[in-house]
Protein backbone atom coordinates (compact mmCIF):
# COMPACT_ATOMS: atom_id res chain seq x y z
CA UNK A 1 0.00 0.00 0.00
CA UNK A 2 1.13 3.49 -0.97
CA UNK A 3 0.56 7.02 -0.38
CA UNK A 4 -1.21 8.88 -2.83
CA UNK A 5 -1.01 12.26 -2.00
CA UNK A 6 1.78 14.69 -2.00
CA UNK A 7 1.49 16.23 1.47
CA UNK A 8 1.63 11.98 2.49
CA UNK A 9 4.93 11.78 1.45
CA UNK A 10 6.32 15.35 3.79
CA UNK A 11 4.32 13.44 6.16
CA UNK A 12 6.86 10.69 6.07
CA UNK A 13 9.59 12.62 5.68
CA UNK A 14 8.36 14.54 9.48
CA UNK A 15 11.36 14.03 11.71
CA UNK A 16 13.93 13.54 9.59
CA UNK A 17 16.66 15.23 8.08
CA UNK A 18 15.49 17.37 4.45
CA UNK A 19 16.98 19.63 1.83
CA UNK A 20 14.47 22.91 1.18
CA UNK A 21 15.31 24.18 -2.04
CA UNK A 22 14.03 28.16 -2.01
CA UNK A 23 13.46 30.18 -5.27
CA UNK A 24 16.16 32.40 -4.21
CA UNK A 25 18.99 29.52 -4.64
CA UNK A 26 19.59 29.21 -1.06
CA UNK A 27 19.33 25.72 0.56
CA UNK A 28 18.00 25.24 3.69
CA UNK A 29 18.71 21.72 5.50
CA UNK A 30 17.22 21.06 8.53
CA UNK A 31 14.63 18.29 10.52
CA UNK A 32 11.28 18.54 9.36
CA UNK A 33 9.17 19.38 12.38
CA UNK A 34 6.06 20.71 10.92
CA UNK A 35 4.54 22.25 7.56
CA UNK A 36 0.73 22.98 6.36
CA UNK A 37 -1.19 22.90 3.09
CA UNK A 38 0.37 26.04 1.60
CA UNK A 39 3.96 24.01 2.71
CA UNK A 40 4.37 26.67 4.95
CA UNK A 41 7.34 24.76 6.58
CA UNK A 42 9.07 24.62 10.08
CA UNK A 43 12.90 23.13 10.16
CA UNK A 44 14.73 22.48 13.59
CA UNK A 45 19.03 22.67 13.43
CA UNK A 46 18.23 24.70 10.19
CA UNK A 47 21.35 25.31 8.09
CA UNK A 48 21.29 28.07 5.06
CA UNK A 49 23.47 26.63 2.35
CA UNK A 50 24.38 28.86 -1.08
CA UNK A 51 26.42 27.17 -3.96
CA UNK A 52 27.65 24.45 -1.64
CA UNK A 53 28.76 26.17 0.66
CA UNK A 54 26.74 26.41 4.48
CA UNK A 55 26.79 30.19 4.94
CA UNK A 56 25.14 29.90 8.81
CA UNK A 57 23.26 27.98 11.61
CA UNK A 58 19.16 29.20 11.62
CA UNK A 59 18.48 27.00 14.40
CA UNK A 60 14.48 26.43 14.37
CA UNK A 61 13.27 28.48 10.79
CA UNK A 62 9.60 29.19 9.94
CA UNK A 63 9.89 29.15 6.06
CA UNK A 64 6.55 30.73 4.23
CA UNK A 65 5.46 28.06 1.74
CA UNK A 66 5.26 30.39 -1.52
CA UNK A 67 9.42 30.58 -1.42
CA UNK A 68 9.86 26.74 -1.91
CA UNK A 69 10.61 25.18 -4.99
CA UNK A 70 11.06 21.43 -3.18
CA UNK A 71 11.98 19.24 -0.44
CA UNK A 72 13.59 15.78 -0.74
CA UNK A 73 15.34 14.27 1.61
CA UNK A 74 19.31 15.26 2.78
CA UNK B 1 -13.29 7.23 -24.85
CA UNK B 2 -11.09 8.85 -23.38
CA UNK B 3 -9.88 11.88 -20.75
CA UNK B 4 -11.60 15.17 -20.93
CA UNK B 5 -9.87 16.90 -17.67
CA UNK B 6 -6.05 17.60 -17.78
CA UNK B 7 -5.68 15.96 -14.39
CA UNK B 8 -6.75 12.69 -15.87
CA UNK B 9 -3.88 13.14 -18.04
CA UNK B 10 -1.92 13.26 -15.06
CA UNK B 11 -3.66 10.18 -13.09
CA UNK B 12 -2.57 7.87 -16.10
CA UNK B 13 1.26 9.05 -15.99
CA UNK B 14 0.92 8.46 -11.99
CA UNK B 15 3.74 5.49 -11.89
CA UNK B 16 5.48 6.16 -15.14
CA UNK B 17 8.57 7.92 -15.54
CA UNK B 18 8.20 11.68 -16.42
CA UNK B 19 10.07 15.07 -16.95
CA UNK B 20 8.97 18.12 -14.67
CA UNK B 21 10.08 21.29 -16.00
CA UNK B 22 10.32 24.05 -13.75
CA UNK B 23 10.61 27.69 -13.83
CA UNK B 24 13.74 28.12 -12.94
CA UNK B 25 14.91 26.19 -15.89
CA UNK B 26 15.74 23.22 -13.92
CA UNK B 27 14.21 19.54 -15.20
CA UNK B 28 13.28 16.72 -12.79
CA UNK B 29 12.96 13.32 -14.12
CA UNK B 30 11.02 10.55 -11.76
CA UNK B 31 8.29 8.54 -11.12
CA UNK B 32 5.51 10.28 -10.65
CA UNK B 33 4.21 8.99 -7.26
CA UNK B 34 1.83 11.83 -6.38
CA UNK B 35 0.09 15.00 -7.38
CA UNK B 36 -2.90 17.24 -6.37
CA UNK B 37 -5.22 19.96 -7.50
CA UNK B 38 -2.22 22.79 -7.39
CA UNK B 39 0.20 20.42 -9.09
CA UNK B 40 2.36 19.70 -5.96
CA UNK B 41 3.60 16.89 -6.83
CA UNK B 42 5.90 13.79 -5.74
CA UNK B 43 8.71 12.42 -7.73
CA UNK B 44 10.62 8.78 -6.67
CA UNK B 45 13.90 8.05 -8.09
CA UNK B 46 14.32 12.01 -9.24
CA UNK B 47 17.02 13.01 -11.13
CA UNK B 48 17.73 17.10 -11.39
CA UNK B 49 18.80 18.22 -15.22
CA UNK B 50 19.80 21.57 -16.19
CA UNK B 51 21.34 22.31 -19.86
CA UNK B 52 21.39 18.90 -20.42
CA UNK B 53 23.20 17.43 -18.08
CA UNK B 54 22.30 15.02 -14.63
CA UNK B 55 22.97 17.51 -11.94
CA UNK B 56 22.07 15.35 -8.73
CA UNK B 57 19.99 12.44 -7.45
CA UNK B 58 17.39 13.47 -4.98
CA UNK B 59 15.62 10.41 -4.41
CA UNK B 60 12.05 11.20 -3.51
CA UNK B 61 11.29 15.06 -4.39
CA UNK B 62 8.06 17.23 -3.00
CA UNK B 63 7.39 19.44 -5.98
CA UNK B 64 5.52 22.61 -5.32
CA UNK B 65 2.90 23.06 -7.79
CA UNK B 66 3.41 26.79 -8.73
CA UNK B 67 6.72 26.06 -9.54
CA UNK B 68 5.70 23.94 -12.69
CA UNK B 69 5.53 24.80 -16.18
CA UNK B 70 5.16 21.32 -17.62
CA UNK B 71 4.56 17.62 -17.20
CA UNK B 72 5.70 15.31 -20.10
CA UNK B 73 6.46 11.42 -20.51
CA UNK B 74 10.47 11.07 -19.78
CA UNK C 1 -25.60 32.47 -32.22
CA UNK C 2 -22.31 32.34 -30.83
CA UNK C 3 -20.11 31.57 -27.56
CA UNK C 4 -20.06 34.18 -25.30
CA UNK C 5 -17.45 33.16 -22.47
CA UNK C 6 -13.75 32.47 -23.06
CA UNK C 7 -13.88 29.02 -22.12
CA UNK C 8 -16.45 28.34 -24.55
CA UNK C 9 -13.53 29.22 -27.57
CA UNK C 10 -11.75 26.97 -25.97
CA UNK C 11 -13.84 24.13 -26.12
CA UNK C 12 -14.81 24.50 -29.44
CA UNK C 13 -10.53 23.98 -30.10
CA UNK C 14 -10.68 20.72 -28.25
CA UNK C 15 -8.91 17.75 -30.34
CA UNK C 16 -7.21 20.74 -32.67
CA UNK C 17 -3.76 21.78 -33.12
CA UNK C 18 -2.93 24.69 -31.16
CA UNK C 19 -0.13 27.12 -30.34
CA UNK C 20 0.13 27.42 -26.56
CA UNK C 21 2.25 30.66 -25.72
CA UNK C 22 3.93 30.19 -22.33
CA UNK C 23 5.40 33.32 -20.18
CA UNK C 24 9.25 31.83 -20.29
CA UNK C 25 9.15 32.98 -24.51
CA UNK C 26 8.37 29.03 -25.31
CA UNK C 27 6.27 28.11 -27.72
CA UNK C 28 3.75 24.26 -27.33
CA UNK C 29 2.12 23.25 -30.31
CA UNK C 30 -0.10 19.98 -30.41
CA UNK C 31 -3.59 18.42 -30.09
CA UNK C 32 -5.39 20.41 -27.76
CA UNK C 33 -6.87 17.01 -25.36
CA UNK C 34 -8.37 18.89 -22.10
CA UNK C 35 -8.00 21.95 -20.36
CA UNK C 36 -9.65 23.43 -16.80
CA UNK C 37 -10.68 26.21 -15.20
CA UNK C 38 -7.16 27.47 -14.04
CA UNK C 39 -6.09 26.79 -17.79
CA UNK C 40 -4.19 23.80 -16.80
CA UNK C 41 -4.16 22.20 -20.17
CA UNK C 42 -3.40 18.73 -22.08
CA UNK C 43 -1.76 19.06 -25.40
CA UNK C 44 -1.18 15.17 -27.85
CA UNK C 45 1.77 15.25 -30.19
CA UNK C 46 3.03 18.53 -28.88
CA UNK C 47 6.13 19.93 -30.14
CA UNK C 48 7.95 22.95 -28.44
CA UNK C 49 9.26 26.08 -29.96
CA UNK C 50 11.66 28.56 -29.74
CA UNK C 51 12.96 31.23 -31.95
CA UNK C 52 10.89 29.69 -34.71
CA UNK C 53 12.63 26.40 -34.21
CA UNK C 54 11.18 23.14 -33.15
CA UNK C 55 13.23 22.33 -30.25
CA UNK C 56 11.77 18.41 -28.88
CA UNK C 57 8.85 16.45 -29.31
CA UNK C 58 7.44 16.07 -25.99
CA UNK C 59 4.52 13.58 -26.89
CA UNK C 60 1.24 14.58 -24.31
CA UNK C 61 2.18 17.12 -22.15
CA UNK C 62 0.27 18.72 -19.28
CA UNK C 63 1.04 22.35 -18.97
CA UNK C 64 -0.03 24.52 -15.54
CA UNK C 65 -2.40 27.10 -16.57
CA UNK C 66 -0.29 29.67 -14.88
CA UNK C 67 2.34 29.89 -17.34
CA UNK C 68 0.29 30.40 -20.54
CA UNK C 69 -0.05 33.53 -22.31
CA UNK C 70 -2.59 32.61 -24.77
CA UNK C 71 -4.06 29.53 -26.77
CA UNK C 72 -4.35 30.02 -30.80
CA UNK C 73 -5.03 28.02 -33.53
CA UNK C 74 -1.60 26.18 -34.72
CA UNK D 1 -27.58 57.10 -17.09
CA UNK D 2 -23.80 55.09 -17.15
CA UNK D 3 -21.61 52.23 -16.37
CA UNK D 4 -20.78 52.07 -12.91
CA UNK D 5 -18.50 48.46 -12.84
CA UNK D 6 -15.62 47.76 -14.79
CA UNK D 7 -17.21 44.54 -16.73
CA UNK D 8 -19.82 47.00 -17.72
CA UNK D 9 -17.00 48.75 -19.91
CA UNK D 10 -15.82 44.92 -21.19
CA UNK D 11 -19.21 44.77 -22.21
CA UNK D 12 -19.88 47.76 -24.38
CA UNK D 13 -16.50 47.17 -26.17
CA UNK D 14 -17.64 43.36 -27.06
CA UNK D 15 -17.92 42.89 -30.62
CA UNK D 16 -15.74 46.00 -31.34
CA UNK D 17 -12.13 46.28 -32.66
CA UNK D 18 -9.71 46.44 -29.12
CA UNK D 19 -6.25 46.54 -28.16
CA UNK D 20 -5.08 44.30 -25.64
CA UNK D 21 -1.78 45.27 -23.84
CA UNK D 22 0.18 42.15 -22.01
CA UNK D 23 2.51 42.24 -19.37
CA UNK D 24 5.26 40.80 -21.62
CA UNK D 25 5.15 44.28 -24.01
CA UNK D 26 3.34 42.09 -26.69
CA UNK D 27 0.44 44.08 -27.84
CA UNK D 28 -2.87 41.73 -29.10
CA UNK D 29 -5.46 43.80 -31.40
CA UNK D 30 -8.98 41.70 -32.58
CA UNK D 31 -12.52 41.79 -32.25
CA UNK D 32 -13.72 41.72 -28.45
CA UNK D 33 -15.58 37.63 -28.33
CA UNK D 34 -15.76 37.47 -24.69
CA UNK D 35 -14.51 37.58 -21.35
CA UNK D 36 -15.15 36.73 -17.64
CA UNK D 37 -14.57 37.78 -14.30
CA UNK D 38 -10.71 36.60 -14.62
CA UNK D 39 -10.00 38.67 -17.70
CA UNK D 40 -9.50 35.92 -19.78
CA UNK D 41 -10.06 37.19 -22.90
CA UNK D 42 -10.96 35.65 -26.68
CA UNK D 43 -10.41 38.30 -29.78
CA UNK D 44 -11.56 37.47 -33.23
CA UNK D 45 -9.03 38.28 -36.30
CA UNK D 46 -6.28 39.09 -33.51
CA UNK D 47 -3.07 40.54 -34.86
CA UNK D 48 -0.33 40.25 -32.60
CA UNK D 49 2.10 44.20 -32.68
CA UNK D 50 5.35 44.77 -30.63
CA UNK D 51 7.43 47.62 -30.84
CA UNK D 52 4.69 49.69 -33.30
CA UNK D 53 5.23 46.46 -35.73
CA UNK D 54 2.30 43.42 -36.71
CA UNK D 55 4.27 40.51 -35.83
CA UNK D 56 1.81 38.04 -37.42
CA UNK D 57 -2.11 36.81 -37.30
CA UNK D 58 -3.34 34.62 -34.60
CA UNK D 59 -7.32 34.54 -35.99
CA UNK D 60 -8.94 33.66 -32.99
CA UNK D 61 -6.88 33.85 -29.67
CA UNK D 62 -7.89 33.02 -25.84
CA UNK D 63 -5.65 35.16 -23.59
CA UNK D 64 -5.38 34.23 -20.11
CA UNK D 65 -6.61 37.19 -17.75
CA UNK D 66 -3.37 37.46 -15.58
CA UNK D 67 -1.17 38.41 -18.52
CA UNK D 68 -3.24 41.80 -19.56
CA UNK D 69 -2.19 44.84 -18.43
CA UNK D 70 -5.47 47.12 -20.25
CA UNK D 71 -8.10 47.26 -22.96
CA UNK D 72 -8.90 50.24 -24.75
CA UNK D 73 -10.37 50.89 -28.18
CA UNK D 74 -8.43 50.17 -30.88
CA UNK E 1 -17.24 62.23 9.80
CA UNK E 2 -15.32 60.41 7.39
CA UNK E 3 -14.25 57.47 5.14
CA UNK E 4 -12.64 54.44 6.82
CA UNK E 5 -11.92 51.85 4.44
CA UNK E 6 -9.54 52.39 1.26
CA UNK E 7 -12.66 51.78 -1.57
CA UNK E 8 -14.57 54.83 -0.23
CA UNK E 9 -11.42 57.13 -1.14
CA UNK E 10 -11.85 55.50 -4.46
CA UNK E 11 -15.52 56.41 -4.17
CA UNK E 12 -14.88 59.96 -3.43
CA UNK E 13 -12.37 60.30 -6.93
CA UNK E 14 -14.94 58.72 -8.77
CA UNK E 15 -15.83 61.14 -12.35
CA UNK E 16 -12.94 63.03 -11.09
CA UNK E 17 -9.18 63.26 -12.94
CA UNK E 18 -6.74 60.55 -11.56
CA UNK E 19 -3.08 59.29 -12.26
CA UNK E 20 -3.07 55.37 -11.87
CA UNK E 21 0.27 54.23 -11.20
CA UNK E 22 1.16 50.62 -13.19
CA UNK E 23 3.56 48.42 -12.13
CA UNK E 24 5.82 48.92 -15.81
CA UNK E 25 6.34 52.39 -14.80
CA UNK E 26 3.74 53.59 -17.06
CA UNK E 27 0.98 56.45 -15.27
CA UNK E 28 -2.46 56.44 -16.83
CA UNK E 29 -4.38 59.85 -16.50
CA UNK E 30 -7.81 60.00 -17.10
CA UNK E 31 -11.33 60.14 -15.46
CA UNK E 32 -11.99 57.76 -12.45
CA UNK E 33 -15.19 55.98 -14.35
CA UNK E 34 -15.55 52.74 -12.32
CA UNK E 35 -13.53 49.94 -10.03
CA UNK E 36 -14.25 47.03 -8.65
CA UNK E 37 -12.84 44.90 -4.99
CA UNK E 38 -10.37 43.71 -7.30
CA UNK E 39 -9.18 47.51 -7.96
CA UNK E 40 -9.83 46.56 -11.78
CA UNK E 41 -10.61 50.27 -12.82
CA UNK E 42 -12.30 52.27 -15.96
CA UNK E 43 -11.07 55.46 -16.95
CA UNK E 44 -12.61 58.00 -19.29
CA UNK E 45 -10.39 60.41 -21.83
CA UNK E 46 -7.04 57.91 -20.59
CA UNK E 47 -3.55 59.21 -21.58
CA UNK E 48 -0.41 57.08 -21.33
CA UNK E 49 2.85 58.62 -19.51
CA UNK E 50 5.99 57.87 -19.89
CA UNK E 51 9.13 59.49 -18.11
CA UNK E 52 6.58 62.59 -18.05
CA UNK E 53 5.97 62.57 -21.48
CA UNK E 54 2.56 61.72 -22.71
CA UNK E 55 2.91 59.17 -24.95
CA UNK E 56 -0.80 58.66 -26.70
CA UNK E 57 -4.74 58.98 -25.78
CA UNK E 58 -6.04 55.42 -24.91
CA UNK E 59 -10.34 56.63 -24.54
CA UNK E 60 -11.30 54.40 -22.35
CA UNK E 61 -9.10 52.18 -21.03
CA UNK E 62 -10.03 49.00 -18.59
CA UNK E 63 -7.24 48.16 -16.37
CA UNK E 64 -6.57 44.75 -14.94
CA UNK E 65 -6.59 45.55 -11.07
CA UNK E 66 -3.12 43.63 -10.53
CA UNK E 67 -1.20 45.36 -12.84
CA UNK E 68 -2.38 48.76 -10.46
CA UNK E 69 0.31 50.51 -7.75
CA UNK E 70 -1.58 53.25 -6.45
CA UNK E 71 -4.07 55.98 -7.62
CA UNK E 72 -4.02 59.52 -6.48
CA UNK E 73 -5.62 62.53 -7.68
CA UNK E 74 -4.51 64.11 -11.02
CA UNK F 1 -2.90 44.10 27.59
CA UNK F 2 -1.58 44.23 24.15
CA UNK F 3 -2.87 43.92 20.68
CA UNK F 4 -2.16 40.17 19.33
CA UNK F 5 -2.96 40.46 15.70
CA UNK F 6 -1.05 42.52 12.64
CA UNK F 7 -4.07 44.58 11.34
CA UNK F 8 -3.87 45.66 14.85
CA UNK F 9 -0.79 47.14 14.74
CA UNK F 10 -2.51 49.33 11.67
CA UNK F 11 -5.29 50.41 13.66
CA UNK F 12 -3.37 51.82 15.83
CA UNK F 13 -1.03 53.96 13.54
CA UNK F 14 -4.90 55.51 11.66
CA UNK F 15 -4.18 58.93 11.74
CA UNK F 16 -0.73 59.08 12.03
CA UNK F 17 2.31 59.73 9.75
CA UNK F 18 3.42 56.42 8.37
CA UNK F 19 6.34 55.00 5.81
CA UNK F 20 4.64 52.88 3.10
CA UNK F 21 7.74 50.92 1.22
CA UNK F 22 6.74 49.89 -1.57
CA UNK F 23 8.32 46.80 -3.87
CA UNK F 24 9.61 49.02 -6.26
CA UNK F 25 11.82 50.71 -4.01
CA UNK F 26 9.64 53.95 -3.70
CA UNK F 27 8.71 55.35 0.31
CA UNK F 28 5.52 56.87 0.55
CA UNK F 29 5.38 59.19 3.54
CA UNK F 30 1.91 60.14 4.54
CA UNK F 31 -1.11 60.54 7.31
CA UNK F 32 -2.47 56.69 7.66
CA UNK F 33 -6.49 57.10 6.56
CA UNK F 34 -7.40 53.79 6.07
CA UNK F 35 -6.85 50.00 5.09
CA UNK F 36 -8.16 46.70 4.48
CA UNK F 37 -7.09 42.98 4.93
CA UNK F 38 -5.60 43.27 1.98
CA UNK F 39 -3.91 45.97 3.34
CA UNK F 40 -4.90 48.25 0.29
CA UNK F 41 -4.34 51.37 1.79
CA UNK F 42 -5.13 54.96 1.65
CA UNK F 43 -2.85 57.92 2.76
CA UNK F 44 -3.74 61.72 3.09
CA UNK F 45 -1.38 64.25 2.11
CA UNK F 46 1.53 61.91 0.89
CA UNK F 47 4.57 62.35 -0.48
CA UNK F 48 7.04 60.09 -2.90
CA UNK F 49 10.37 59.35 -1.94
CA UNK F 50 12.76 57.75 -3.33
CA UNK F 51 16.37 57.16 -2.39
CA UNK F 52 16.17 59.66 0.47
CA UNK F 53 14.72 62.33 -2.08
CA UNK F 54 11.43 63.79 -1.98
CA UNK F 55 10.31 62.83 -5.87
CA UNK F 56 6.61 64.51 -5.42
CA UNK F 57 3.45 65.08 -3.39
CA UNK F 58 0.27 62.81 -4.09
CA UNK F 59 -2.07 64.50 -1.89
CA UNK F 60 -4.65 61.37 -1.13
CA UNK F 61 -3.54 58.33 -2.55
CA UNK F 62 -4.97 54.87 -2.87
CA UNK F 63 -2.02 52.33 -2.40
CA UNK F 64 -2.51 48.60 -4.21
CA UNK F 65 -1.76 46.09 -0.64
CA UNK F 66 0.29 43.42 -2.93
CA UNK F 67 2.89 46.40 -3.90
CA UNK F 68 3.69 47.41 -0.24
CA UNK F 69 6.32 45.38 1.62
CA UNK F 70 6.08 47.39 5.01
CA UNK F 71 4.57 49.88 6.80
CA UNK F 72 6.02 51.46 9.97
CA UNK F 73 6.07 55.53 12.03
CA UNK F 74 7.62 58.01 10.16
CA UNK G 1 4.74 16.69 23.41
CA UNK G 2 5.64 19.11 20.44
CA UNK G 3 4.12 21.33 18.07
CA UNK G 4 2.71 20.24 14.53
CA UNK G 5 1.50 22.78 12.50
CA UNK G 6 3.56 25.53 10.95
CA UNK G 7 2.13 28.74 13.19
CA UNK G 8 3.04 27.09 16.81
CA UNK G 9 6.24 27.33 15.84
CA UNK G 10 5.92 31.28 15.16
CA UNK G 11 3.38 30.79 18.63
CA UNK G 12 6.20 30.16 20.72
CA UNK G 13 8.64 32.91 19.23
CA UNK G 14 6.21 35.55 20.38
CA UNK G 15 7.86 38.43 22.39
CA UNK G 16 11.17 36.84 21.34
CA UNK G 17 13.62 38.51 18.83
CA UNK G 18 13.56 37.07 15.98
CA UNK G 19 15.06 37.61 12.24
CA UNK G 20 12.74 38.32 9.14
CA UNK G 21 14.31 37.52 5.81
CA UNK G 22 12.21 39.24 3.09
CA UNK G 23 12.28 38.69 -0.64
CA UNK G 24 14.32 41.70 -1.64
CA UNK G 25 17.32 40.72 0.26
CA UNK G 26 16.30 42.74 3.54
CA UNK G 27 17.27 41.34 6.70
CA UNK G 28 14.29 43.36 9.62
CA UNK G 29 15.07 42.13 13.46
CA UNK G 30 13.06 42.85 16.07
CA UNK G 31 10.75 41.37 18.59
CA UNK G 32 7.77 38.86 17.33
CA UNK G 33 4.68 40.92 18.52
CA UNK G 34 1.70 39.43 16.29
CA UNK G 35 1.12 37.24 13.14
CA UNK G 36 -1.10 36.25 11.01
CA UNK G 37 -2.17 33.33 8.78
CA UNK G 38 -1.28 34.89 5.36
CA UNK G 39 2.04 35.35 7.70
CA UNK G 40 1.53 39.80 8.00
CA UNK G 41 3.77 40.16 10.76
CA UNK G 42 4.35 42.81 13.03
CA UNK G 43 7.65 43.36 14.98
CA UNK G 44 8.55 46.31 17.65
CA UNK G 45 12.35 47.58 18.15
CA UNK G 46 13.08 46.67 14.55
CA UNK G 47 15.60 47.09 12.67
CA UNK G 48 16.13 46.85 9.11
CA UNK G 49 19.63 45.29 7.83
CA UNK G 50 21.16 44.29 4.73
CA UNK G 51 24.61 42.93 3.68
CA UNK G 52 25.29 42.31 7.29
CA UNK G 53 24.97 46.29 8.52
CA UNK G 54 22.04 47.85 10.14
CA UNK G 55 20.56 50.66 7.87
CA UNK G 56 18.00 51.69 10.40
CA UNK G 57 15.68 51.48 13.09
CA UNK G 58 11.85 51.35 12.41
CA UNK G 59 10.25 50.80 15.52
CA UNK G 60 7.04 49.09 15.37
CA UNK G 61 6.76 47.24 11.85
CA UNK G 62 4.16 45.76 10.00
CA UNK G 63 5.26 43.24 7.32
CA UNK G 64 3.40 42.12 4.56
CA UNK G 65 3.48 38.45 4.79
CA UNK G 66 4.01 37.47 0.81
CA UNK G 67 7.23 39.65 1.06
CA UNK G 68 9.00 37.08 3.70
CA UNK G 69 10.82 33.80 2.90
CA UNK G 70 11.63 32.83 6.37
CA UNK G 71 11.48 33.93 10.42
CA UNK G 72 14.55 32.62 12.57
CA UNK G 73 15.28 32.76 15.97
CA UNK G 74 17.84 36.25 16.44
Amino acid sequence: MESERPLDALNEARGKRVIVELKNKVQLIGNLKAFDIHINTVLEEAEEWENGQMKRKLGKAFIRGDTIILISPA
